[in-house]
């Protein structure tokens, strides 16, 4: 049984902590918490809460939350701590959990070279296991490879070109803008493209990001050139084989993300997430080699599957396609006509 | 066992058909859908579907999904129908089942003259055991009732002044504004206070409601005058008497409709609802006998327990408390510390 520990219980930490909960090879210790908010309320239900620190701890007793220690204590009873820390801080956090000899994954917030491999479980699984620093990529790249990780190892795939239309921040902050304007990044390309290329052999990326008004997802506008011309057949075919891409339509009904996130609610998961990565089939389109699609991403939790299997990869399980298999049917990961 | 139908699963309706799943006293039939969509093909694992009329049955073949017949077919095997249609259409189904001599339950969309009695569980139940129609007040007349009733029913409530701050259409649709602006209701009072007249028994009830881009929640300000002069620890003790009301602070973090629907997201639901209304604890201001507070109302769910009771109330069960109290433990609805 993988003894595991949650930094930071917000939008990343408290799905995967109940998805390593659906695992029957993996447990959580505890989650660490720096404030006695609502959401440390809720969790004091269900997990040990930690604090992380001693200052903090004392804020939790004076609101009458259940409090098992500080991450101190916590680190000294898990194999493996998921950091889903604000980004930045797991580089500082990365040497305390050296010090007290605990693996350590990381999220995609953080830079690359937090950690010996960054990963996704389709395309770089293999080379993450038995490491000590495992990194998940961020939800735009973890996207990204998931529908191009298929077409590359079939048709293979010369170069990338994506612009990706992100969502301004997600549904449970009120802070963050923009509320009104179209914001693009003024650096070329913007980082998802080299992100990529630390999960997926791939030469040239280039990936452009734009931030419009909205919280429920992002929406990519994918366009790659193959090496070999495939049909569309054979695109859907492939696409077909990965749980973890979901073929939507327009024709049932699905014209926008609004509708996508309203059919993952319909799934009745926990927070109505949407763990898949939804692809639009009007959107395939092919001219010789080169292929489009678009594409949205639940930013709030398609990583969390990742997160499962970079648990049983940086723990030294080297059986890929079980991985995948388990968290997928624990997680009601399924193949679903649309 | 009630034998009830759901006639349109929309937003209400779907919500409604999960509900009687939980209960122990009442069954689903069959739902009814116009187009196969991608709500139609998800109902079909779980629900008989029936199409609305012979047309659209045949869609439902050439999409592939099953459907057990029109409503026709449906009205012949229940005892209750409850109507989740669109807005207008209750007044020609109600004589359509009145001709099948089967009861309707409809929604605050309706006029209340297509019904005998507006219903809501805390304060019209009695009034409506054995009716043939009912109809549940709307979702921001449900909120009002909800924590108006506990203080009229405690300390008399002379009068009510609300503005509604409404959010513009629910999470699913992209298609209706506004998207950056603020639109008054031209009318005074807006149609909530009379409504809110027909399940309580308030004489005088002015309600403003105003439009803003958001699909998370409606807000209520809500200003009343008492006939006996409350303490703000007596308002808390009353409200805390009745599981349909929550009362939240931002202490714990709970700043904004963002938030209180993030709590609810965290308490595990099917689509992440909130049955409940948020009032906001540091709201609560008085002034002698003139009570202030903010509410929050998840305009998708809160009248969906309603229509539970109702459905009991419509078959003649007269114990109020019994239904509500099955309600709400099936529901999940409790007391929480938050």
């Amino acid at each position: 049984m993988i003894k595991v520990g949650i930094n930071g219980y917000g939008t990343i930490g408290r799905r995967v902590a109940d998805a390593v909960r659906l695992q029957n090879d993996m447990t959580i210790v505890g989650i660490v918490k720096t404030k006695p908010d609502y959401l440390a309320r809720e969790a004091s239900s269900t997990f040990n809460v930690f604090a992380n620190n001693k200052e903090n701890l004392k804020n939790f007793e004076d609101a009458g939350i259940k409090a098992s220690g500080t991450v101190d204590d916590l680190l000294q009873s898990v194999d493996v701590m998921v950091d889903c820390t604000p980004e930045g801080m797991g580089e500082k956090n990365r040497e305390i959990y050296r010090k007290n000899k605990v693996k350590g994954i990381f999220q995609g917030g953080e830079e690359a070279n937090v950690a010996e491999q960054s990963f996704n479980a389709y395309s770089s699984y293999d080379r993450s296991v038995g490491k000590k620093f495992l990194r998940v990529v961020s939800c735009n790249t973890t996207g990204l490879a998931r529908t191009i990780y298929p077409l590359m190892k079939k048709f293979g795939v010369e170069s990338v070109d994506a612009t990706l239309i992100r969502r301004a921040t997600d549904p449970n902050d009120s802070k963050k803008g923009p509320i009104n304007a179209i914001e693009p990044s003024l650096k070329f390309p913007s980082h998802h493209g080299p992100d990529l290329k630390t999960v997926l052999d791939i030469e040239n990326v280039g990936t452009v990001a734009i931030k419009v008004p909205t919280t429920l997802m992002h929406v990519h506008s994918v366009s790659l050139q193959t090496k070999s011309t495939p049909s569309k057949d054979a695109i859907m075919e492939e696409w077909g084989k990965f749980n973890r891409i979901i073929l939507v339509s327009g024709k049932s009904g699905i014209s926008s993300t609004s509708q996508v996130m309203d059919l993952a609610r319909e799934f009745g998961r926990k927070r109505g997430d949407l763990f898949e990565i939804a692809v639009w089939k009007e959107s395939l389109f092919i001219s010789g080699n080169n292929i489009r699609y678009i594409q949205a991403v639940h930013q709030e939790s398609d990583v969390v599957p990742e997160n499962i299997d970079a648990i049983r990869a940086i723990m030294g399980d080297a059986d890929r396609e079980k991985s995948i298999t388990n968290t997928d049917n624990t997680m009601g990961i399924f193949k679903r006509e649309l």
